[in-house]
């Protein structure tokens, strides 16, 4: 069993672990607690890939014994969704609202296409920089992953932001599993904030809202991620992600909603 | 009384009525139908605004009688966050979960900003072209609202659609009603699809999942909206939206994974 198995493993009835090591500065990261709380809720619908997924975070994640709870609002032909809420110490930890399909088995939509983008350009990932426990707190989350920032983008670390909010690298697990669905939910929060390349007068930016659509089954292989951030104001901003595959499809889009205290 | 607050009233026993005359080609609006929800929801937890809100459309909205049921997840100081449902003949139409705040009191957040990006640039509303009922079937909803769109984006009314998919124009109430934060759910769904001015198999995009993050209280006067799709893909499609207020401020955004059938 891999390690991200492991630590999202539910129980038939609900009950699973948020594990150790997936934090970042002593709290649970929030994609990885989003898949935590997207296998527990796929096994009450019976349907393997989670196509959108919305949680508010409503508690810090710390690790320890925590459950998971849902129900099926509707179950149709192509979707299921389940409403949920991923548990701890007697209170939510994040509310949940998700729609699931099999998008390996396609569906009945058209085949028409058309997209207006591409992978971000990053160089290769022996040349880009590992994530590193230097952003000013640990972030043991890395000991998991192979995170590797554009070189440019990853400046922040030396204390020298781009004065543009946008983060781009590429994403691999650590032990080489490989990059489901699933793991999308996860990889989309698993880069620095890109407003970490602004003059922030705060280093926390707490998410209060993550929504991840995800667009297709990822080719083996890494993935390449772009984030950005355009609205910082009235305390607020947002997130945007993008991840594509190996094979230049892009696989999920992600957007947050985050705070920036004072 | 003004026709969107007759049409989003709730009762305080959650009961309240899909109205007639707020749909395209028989169903109801999914910006309106999601209003109506965060209005029901909204006196569940006692806070004013949706701040960032996300529906999943489970079935369509006909004309009748609805309610609004939901409970409190989470009350915390700046924050409250609701998850229920809006039903219609004893099945859920649309499940939302949502977060609400008091924008204009203001919060904890830093007064920090940096904003990438500004309002559409557009003709003087008189000089746009008003959203009709030549898209290929009714929409009644264009007789509740003033929605102009630009010209430039407007021509696939004509069967010459421009091939990128953006669609941008004003949006007010036909009867003077102010933009509140509850009607800017409304104004996230209110102008075609941009993906009309694609040569698109289907005319028909059904809406599996929308968020809105409102982000200001909006000034007096009509907003400017922009909205985009990049990613048509596998059956699916997401829009992104920009809403803008009278000040120049960026008031909402908002995005939606939609269906593209065969």
């Amino acid at each position: 069993m891999t390690e991200f198995d492991d630590a999202t493993y539910v129980g038939a009835d609900g009950r699973c672990r948020i594990h150790d090591g997936w934090d970042i500065g002593g709290n649970a990261n929030g994609g990885y607690l989003l898949a935590l709380a997207a296998n527990g809720l796929r096994r009450v619908v019976e349907r393997p890939d989670p196509v959108t997924i919305t949680a508010h975070y409503l508690a810090p994640g710390q690790p320890g014994d925590a459950e998971v709870v849902g129900e099926v609002v509707k179950a149709g032909k192509r979707f299921a969704t389940a409403s949920g809420q991923l548990r701890a110490g007697g209170r939510p930890v994040l509310q949940v609202l998700a729609t699931f399909g099999d998008l390996a088995a396609g569906g009945p939509g058209s085949g028409f296409t058309a997209v207006d983008g591409s992978p971000p350009v990053l160089p290769p990932m022996e040349a880009c920089r590992p994530r590193s426990a230097r952003e000013g707190f640990p972030v043991p989350l890395m000991d998991r992953l192979d995170v590797r920032l554009d070189p440019v983008h990853a400046r922040f670390v030396d204390g020298a932001p781009t004065g543009r909010a946008e983060v781009a690298g590429w994403f691999a697990f650590a032990d080489g599993r490989p990059i489901d669905t699933l793991a999308l939910l996860l990889v989309a929060d698993a880069l620095p904030p890109a407003v970490f390349n602004l003059d922030l007068p705060s280093a926390w930016v707490p998410t209060v809202e993550f929504t991840v659509h995800v667009r297709a089954v990822p080719a083996p292989g890494p993935v390449r991620c772009l984030f950005r951030t355009r609205f910082v104001h009235g305390g607020m901003l947002e997130e945007d992600g993008e991840v594509w595959d190996a094979d230049g499809t892009l696989v999920a889009l992600s957007r947050q909603l985050a705070l920036l205290p004072r």
